[in-house]
C-alpha cells in the first residue's frame, strides 16, 4: 500500500526548480510571498517537461491508469462515506502505556495529517474518565437544578426534544485538553506533533444558549454565581463553570458537531461547549446542571487540572486557554528529502480571543517572520499559518510564536517556567521547537 | 432502534408551556426575539417537575440508566470514529430510478437532518457521470499545456508530491450541482427537502491556487482566456472554466476537505475548486488543465447543464449560481404533533458573494419577517438563518427569501419563468414552499 498522503513520514521539497536563484534569496530574506506575487518570472529551469518525464520511466504519463478505463463504483455503494484506503494510515492514536486502562485515556488527533482549521469529528481528539458510551438519546434527559431552592423557581428536566425544538446557535470554536503538551514540561518524551499537541481539534458546534435553560427555569443570576455540569458516564464527571460565562451567551448546550450529531465519544447526544476553557469542562453526555454561589470543588476538580506553582500553592482554577501555536509540518518524526522549498504550516488559537499575528523563528528564536494567516481568522478558533522556506541543509530550529487580540505574546519555556515553575503538567503554552539535522531528520527538542 | 434525533420524521413543538400567552403573542407579532430577550417571565406554566414526570412513569428520571452503571469503552476501539448507531438512518439517498445506471447518477444530502453550515464529509452530495473510483495518489498526476504552443512556455507535469509542497489555502465554500432542485420546475415531484434542494453541500477547502501554478508555467495571461479542466475518471469529464475567476485567486487544486484527504467521491486526490460555480466546473479526479484562447464546448458542455430559454434559443454558460435559499425545517414528509413554539430553520447561499438577509413568510408570500443569521456570514459559502414560530393549528405556507450582498432577491416561480420559460432543468433558484394542514403534515407544495 502506498504512504499515505496526508501523513508524509518523508517531506519532498516542492518541485525541481520551483524557484530560481533570484527568488530562493528573495524567499530567504523574507521579501516574497508565493501567495500574493507573481512566479511569471521566467526561468530557464522548469519542471521535466512529458517526453523527458516519459523517458525517465514515468510510465503513468503515457499510459492510462485502470481508473480512467473501467466503470466507477455507484453512489448507492456508500450512503455514509469514508476516507479512501490510501488513507488507513491517519487516524488518532494513543501512546502505550499513557494509562493503565485505556477507557480512562487519551488518543491524539494526527496534526500532521491535518489541513485548514476544521477537525474533521472521526480524527477528533478523545479524553475519556470511564470510556465512552452510545446513549439512547429518547431516553436521556437533562435536569436543571439548584444547590438551594432560593436560586430557581423550578427545577426542570428536558428531553432531547425539548432541547431540539428551540432556537439554536452554531459556531466554530477549538477544544484543547488542559493536559495538552504536558509530555513538554520536563526533557520532550514524544517524538511528534502528534503527541506533543494532538488533545486539540475545531469544529463547527451547534445548540441552545445555556442561559436560555437557566432563564426558562427561572434562575436567579444574582445569587446563583456558578453553575455545576455533569456527565452521565460512569465517571459522572463534574465541573464548576463561572456565570459570567454562560451570562456572554458563549456557553452551549450542544448537540450538534460539523454539521451532524456529536459522535459518541465526543458526548453524543449531549455536550457542554465552553469556548476558551480547557476541554474537561465541556462536559459530555450532559445530563445536569447545578445552578450555585461558590465553586464546588469537587473530586476531579480537586484532584486533576490543577497547576503546582513554585512558592508551594497551587492554582486550581485556571480554566481559560492562553495564546498558543505550533508547526504541524515540518514537525518531528518527518524527514526532509532534499534542499529547497517548502511550506512551513501550523495552528494557532486563544481562549482569549482571535489570533492576532504569527510569528515563525527558523533559527531557534534569534530571528523572526511573520506568516501568513488564512482567511478565516475566528474568536476562540483554530488559525490555520503559512510561511515560505528554503531549506539550504545547514541544522535549523523551527518555531513559532502566537499574539492574539488582547496583545498576549505566547511565551517561551524560559519565562514560562519563571512564572510556573516546573512542577505543572497542565497549560503548557510554551514556544515548540523543531529541530532540522543536516541528514533531513526533524526532531522534537527543547531550547532555553 | 429508536428513531434518529436528527431526521425527525414527527416534530414536537418546543416544551409545553415554554411561552406563557404574552410570549406567544410577542412572537406572532415578530416583536420577540429568543436568541435576544430574557425568558424570564415568571409563567406560573413551566415543565412538569421531577416528581410529576416520575409520577408520569418517567422511570429515566429515578432510575439510572446502563451507560451511568457500566464502564465504557476504550479510546482503542474507534481509531477513526463514526456516528453514534441511533443516528444510522441519517444518509445520503438515491431516488430509485433517478438514472439507468447507478454510476452515473447523484445521491442527495439529507439537509433536513443538518446543522450550522458544515456538511460532514460522510454526507456530502454525489453526482458522477461514470462512478467513483479510489485513485492511487502516488501514480496520480496533473498535466498543464496548452492548445496552442504559444500560450505557455513549458507544459507540465505535476505529482501529488508536487503540489502539497507548495503553498496552500483554506477556504469554506458552498458546493452546488446545476440540476438541484430541478424536479421543482413542473409540478413537485418529490416530497422532502433531501430530493428538493439536497445537491448542495458546504465544506472547508484545502489547495493552491490554480493561477500559482498557471504562472509557474509560464501562461500568456493575455492571449490564453480559458481553460479546460478534465477528470481522470471513465467519463472523463470536461469543463471550460473563464481565466478571470482563475486570476482572481479563488480557483484552487484541491487535495484536502473539512481538515483531511478529500473523499474518494469527491474526488480524491485531486479536484477543482471553482467558488460560486455550478458543481460540474468543479472537476473531480482532476487530471489535466489546458489553457486556449476560448470556449471548449465539449460533449458535455454542449449536452448537460444548458438551459432552454422562451424565445428557443439556449443558455450554456451560465455557470455562477444565482442566490438561493430553502426552509430545512418543517419541510416536507415531517409532520408537527401540535401547535405551540417551532425554530424554523434554513439555509442560504449565492454564488455572487455574502448573503445580507433572509425573509420568511408564513402565509405563502404575503408577509415577510426578517430571520437571525448566524455569526458565520462567509462569501459564497452556505448561511445558517433561525426565524421564531408559533403554530396556532391553522393551515400554513413556509418560505424564505435570500437577499446577496449584491442586492438580487431570489425570485418566487412565477417571476424565474417569466425569464427562464418552463423548458429548463437546471439552474432553479426560485423560493421554495412548504405547506403545514391543519393535520400537521408538511407537503412540498408550489404557490404561483
Amino acid at each position: 500500500m502506498s504512504e499515505a498522503y496526508s501523513q508524509p513520514g518523508r517531506l519532498r521539497p516542492a518541485p525541481e526548480n520551483f524557484l530560481d536563484d533570484q527568488q530562493i534569496t528573495e524567499v530567504k530574506a523574507g521579501r516574497r510571498d508565493f501567495l500574493r506575487s507573481s512566479l511569471l518570472a521566467a526561468s530557464a529551469a522548469m519542471l521535466a517537461p512529458l517526453t523527458a518525464r516519459a523517458a525517465e520511466g514515468d510510465a503513468n504519463i503515457l499510459n492510462l491508469p485502470e481508473w480512467s478505463t473501467t466503470s466507477g463504483k455507484s453512489v448507492a455503494d456508500r450512503p455514509y462515506g469514508s476516507p479512501s484506503k490510501y488513507e488507513s494510515q491517519v487516524l488518532r492514536r494513543e501512546p502505550r502505556g499513557l494509562t493503565p486502562l485505556s477507557g480512562n485515556s487519551a488518543s491524539f488527533a494526527p496534526l500532521q495529517s491535518l489541513f485548514g482549521i476544521i477537525t474533521p469529528s472521526g480524527l477528533h481528539y478523545e479524553r475519556h474518565h470511564q470510556g465512552w458510551q452510545d446513549i439512547d438519546p429518547a431516553r436521556h434527559r437533562l435536569m436543571i437544578n439548584a444547590s438551594n431552592p432560593a436560586f430557581i423557581k423550578q427545577a426542570k428536566v428536558f428531553t432531547m426534544d425539548d432541547l431540539m425544538r428551540l432556537p439554536p446557535v452554531s459556531r466554530i470554536h477549538f477544544l484543547e485538553c488542559g493536559g495538552n503538551t504536558g509530555t513538554e514540561w520536563g526533557n520532550p518524551l514524544v517524538p511528534t506533533v502528534q503527541y506533543t499537541h494532538g488533545l486539540l481539534s475545531c469544529s463547527e458546534f451547534t445548540g441552545v444558549p445555556l442561559r436560555l435553560l437557566l432563564e426558562n427555569c427561572g434562575v436567579d443570576f444574582k445569587k446563583a454565581r456558578y453553575v455545576l455540569a455533569e456527565g452521565a458516564d460512569g465517571a459522572a464527571l463534574t465541573r464548576t463553570i463561572p456565570m459570567e460565562l454562560i451570562e456572554s451567551d458563549e456557553v452551549l448546550v450542544a448537540y450538534g458537531q460539523n454539521g451532524e450529531m456529536l459522535r459518541p465519544e465526543n458526548g453524543y447526544p449531549l455536550r457542554l461547549i465552553v469556548p476558551g476553557v480547557q476541554g474537561v469542562s465541556w462536559v459530555k453526555w450532559l445530563r445536569r446542571i447545578e445552578v450555585g454561589d461558590q465553586p464546588y470543588g469537587t473530586r476531579e476538580e480537586t484532584l486533576g487540572y490543577i497547576d503546582l506553582l513554585p512558592d508551594g500553592t497551587h492554582r486550581q482554577y485556571s480554566s481559560i486557554q492562553e495564546c498558543k501555536s505550533v508547526i504541524t509540518s515540518p514537525s518531528g518524526g518527518q524527514s526532509l528529502l532534499s534542499k529547497g522549498f517548502f511550506n512551513v504550516t501550523g495552528l494557532a488559537w486563544s481562549g482569549r480571543g482571535k489570533i492576532k499575528q504569527v510569528d515563525v523563528s527558523f533559527d531557534g528564536g534569534r530571528n523572526w517572520k511573520t506568516a501568513r494567516l488564512d482567511k478565516l481568522v475566528l474568536d476562540k478558533a483554530l488559525t490555520r499559518f503559512n510561511i515560505d522556506w528554503v531549506w539550504t541543509g545547514q541544522p535549523a530550529i523551527l518555531q513559532s510564536r502566537a499574539i492574539d487580540e488582547t496583545g498576549y505574546v505566547q511565551p517561551a519555556y524560559r519565562q514560562l517556567r519563571e512564572v510556573r515553575g516546573s512542577q505543572s503538567i497542565y497549560h503548557n503554552n510554551a514556544i515548540q521547537s523543531w529541530e532540522v539535522l543536516p541528514s533531513g531528520e526533524v526532531n522534537n527538542v527543547q531550547t532555553i
